[in-house]
């Protein structure tokens, strides 16, 4: 009798194991849009980080095009493609957030140190979105004019405002691997493995 | 009988599922001592990052005390007791890791460019291990002096050398949280909800 219950429960177990392991096989969305509007994303700052360029306000007459520290992040499931095979998956979200420049001096030496969230920026890679758009990439903005909030959902940009700049300048598939050490860390990882 | 079945395997389910949870639950540490030596922290990219410090080398004479860029993460626990309680948990694990500034101009203007992963430091907080440290902080660092290369093991700096000083100017418990936006939104977003 015993020995029939352990048996159940571990049928019971593995299936419940099976549909975990199916269900995280699924290739899952991390952006909700509808209508063309892409809603905010949230959650991102427990996203795998990247990466963090820096354009501050005041190396660029006090106007940067994106102020001023930029993190940004992928979400979790195009990170794992990204780690098997150096590819930005269909789906794939990226987002960058700003923030502004706290204080340039600290016991640490002279520099640049983060203040507060001050804007919200994304890109997706999606055939099935953005059909038209070069490489399949369509680019958010949820930042106001004034940066003082962030807006709740985004049109995309014309392909002229951001796609056509990536394009032209990113190291791969319109993204600026060449700024993201961890994307290339990954990457010189895996390559290394399947030399070895 | 198929009833049953279906009750033994729900059974099974919750053991399963409260067992998980009690793994979850007892306080896990995110780094190895042994005799005095704290092994070098891996998969700390996948941590939660909070912040990134930069005290390029052309802002301090050529020699950054740390170059460059600093990649600031926390263990995912820690994060987690953070967020709940605001406060760093006995076993806390940050790990500062350093990268050079790879460029000054990019299309999206002109500032500091993350290069290449040069250098790598490590704080615990544990009564512990480190019973008589200024608030159970011990500091590590796995840089080589040129920073070329990453140590495998890092005995504790003493005292003088990193505590004295995030004491006297880390806004919260040894720690720079005044340069960290995603602690701080943590805490303000908790402070928001129990006021709610």
């Amino acid at each position: 009798m015993l020995l029939r219950q352990v048996r159940i429960a571990l049928t019971a177990f593995v299936v419940t194991v099976s549909l975990l392991a199916a269900g995280s096989a699924c290739a899952k969305e991390f952006f909700e849009i509808s209508d063309g509007e892409l809603k905010r994303p949230t959650g991102y700052r427990e996203w795998m980080y990247i990466g963090t360029p820096l354009t501050p306000n005041d190396m660029n007459n006090g106007k940067a095009a994106f102020p001023e520290f930029h993190n940004v992040y992928i979400d979790p499931e195009s990170w794992a493609e990204w780690v098997k095979s150096g590819e930005f998956r269909e789906g794939t979200i990226l987002v960058k957030e700003l923030v502004s420049v706290g204080s340039k001096a600290a016991v640490s030496g002279n520099g640049y140190f983060m203040g507060e969230f001050i804007g919200l920026e994304a890109t997706i890679k999606s055939k099935k979105h953005f059909p038209s758009e070069p490489g399949n990439w369509a680019y958010f903005g949820f930042s106001t004019p004034d940066y003082s909030s962030i807006k709740a959902t985004s049109t995309k940009f014309d392909t002229e405002t951001c796609n056509a700049c990536h394009q032209a300048a990113a190291a791969q598939d319109w993204v600026f691997t060449q700024y993201y050490p961890v994307l290339r860390a990954a990457d010189a990882e895996r390559k290394q493995e399947k030399t070895q």
